[in-house]
């Protein structure tokens, strides 16, 4: 059976992992019999957002800590994580992929990845295994993959430029569609760049997922 | 279109809401063609449990500002919910149920429900609307319905034990199916009771779902 990494980024929408994408991931992946493994960087995140408000709470939260909940606690730290023992990797998207895995959301083109997460999608990539890319997570593709590697974050023209500008080639796309790119292996759907519900999130996600099922099966 | 009403005791399994019971509550919904809101009471944590390691955390969380993560911020105070504008009610399980919602995972059979939800569950009782319990929640049922009212946590003896002993009647049931009391509308399914995956939460829940759509068509 194989089995596949998801990377968390926090738990909520505003601050760190979206929560839906992040089940639906663990729920398709298992749909399709594939196993998988929780995996978030033991680091502070950026900040708290109060999701009922949407203002900043003065509280310091972990990643791997918060993250742990959608995983119901099977959950290790990043720097644990093993390529040679996954066939894939998935990074569901939320403000935590711009905010605590990158600094996307403060600097657009001009943003960094965290060393830890690069190098193990880096890893993955040289294995030739496939990573998939939800929501705003094809905004990490240009500093991972080869330069033109075609990424998807939906339709939005400005955050399209910044993927592009980081060196992956956009490629507009519905929420029920996704974006392939077959020489590295990398697969993108908008989710909630685009989705006004958490089925139409659910509809993309189940695409990629069956598509990633198939260049590891 | 049939609307729902949503009731979410936090975000986290160990002291809130279960976030895989919550999503695919919100999936099934929605693959039925059935919308919903979503509520949650504005009062304090009965605790933080840090999800990794299991260990209480020195810190103070608001049960709805929490639970807005899983609505992605699309959430109310429970007490704004009025049940005339709602079919039906769903109440996914979590440690939250037990511990913020009402103190049955301190108290078992002497446990008390939370003034606010006894009024509101025994709202939609008396307007013979259908209620959902998932997973831990059907320890609300003894204190809200008839007596007798059939009820599911799974097959645990102790925990079924202060179902009955709380005025319901427990019935063991597996992962994959419900139980349902026709008088009094209500369903329960063990979910995370005894769920050992995410698919098999799904599968019980889906069928929770689709008798509550049968209900209110």
């Amino acid at each position: 059976m194989k089995q596949v990494a998801i990377i968390f980024s926090g738990c909520g929408v505003f601050d760190g992992a979206e929560i839906h994408e992040s089940v639906l991931t663990m729920l398709h992946l298992e749909s399709h019999g594939i196993t998988y493994k929780c995996f978030a960087p033991n680091i502070d995140q950026h900040h708290v957002i109060n999701h009922l408000t949407g203002e900043e709470q003065t509280q310091t939260r972990n990643v791997l800590t918060e993250a742990a909940r959608i995983a119901r606690g099977d959950i290790q730290d990043l720097a644990l994580l093993n390529p040679e023992e996954f066939a894939a990797l998935v990074i569901p998207g939320g403000f935590g992929v711009a905010k605590n895995l990158s600094d996307f959301a403060f600097k657009g083109a001009d943003s960094q990845v965290l060393d830890a997460l690069k190098t193990t999608c880096q890893q993955f990539n040289t294995q030739k295994k496939p990573i998939v890319y939800l929501c705003i997570a094809p905004a990490l593709i240009g500093h991972i993959h080869a330069q033109g590697t075609l990424a998807t974050i939906g339709t939005d023209p400005d955050t399209a430029a910044a993927v592009t500008a980081l060196g992956a080639e956009h490629v507009n796309c519905e929420v029920n569609d996704i974006v392939v790119d077959e020489q590295q292996k990398v697969i993108s759907t908008p989710a909630y760049m685009l989705a006004t519900s958490i089925s139409e999130a659910s509809t993309g996600i189940e695409k990629a997922i069956a598509h990633l099922h198939k260049f590891i099966s």
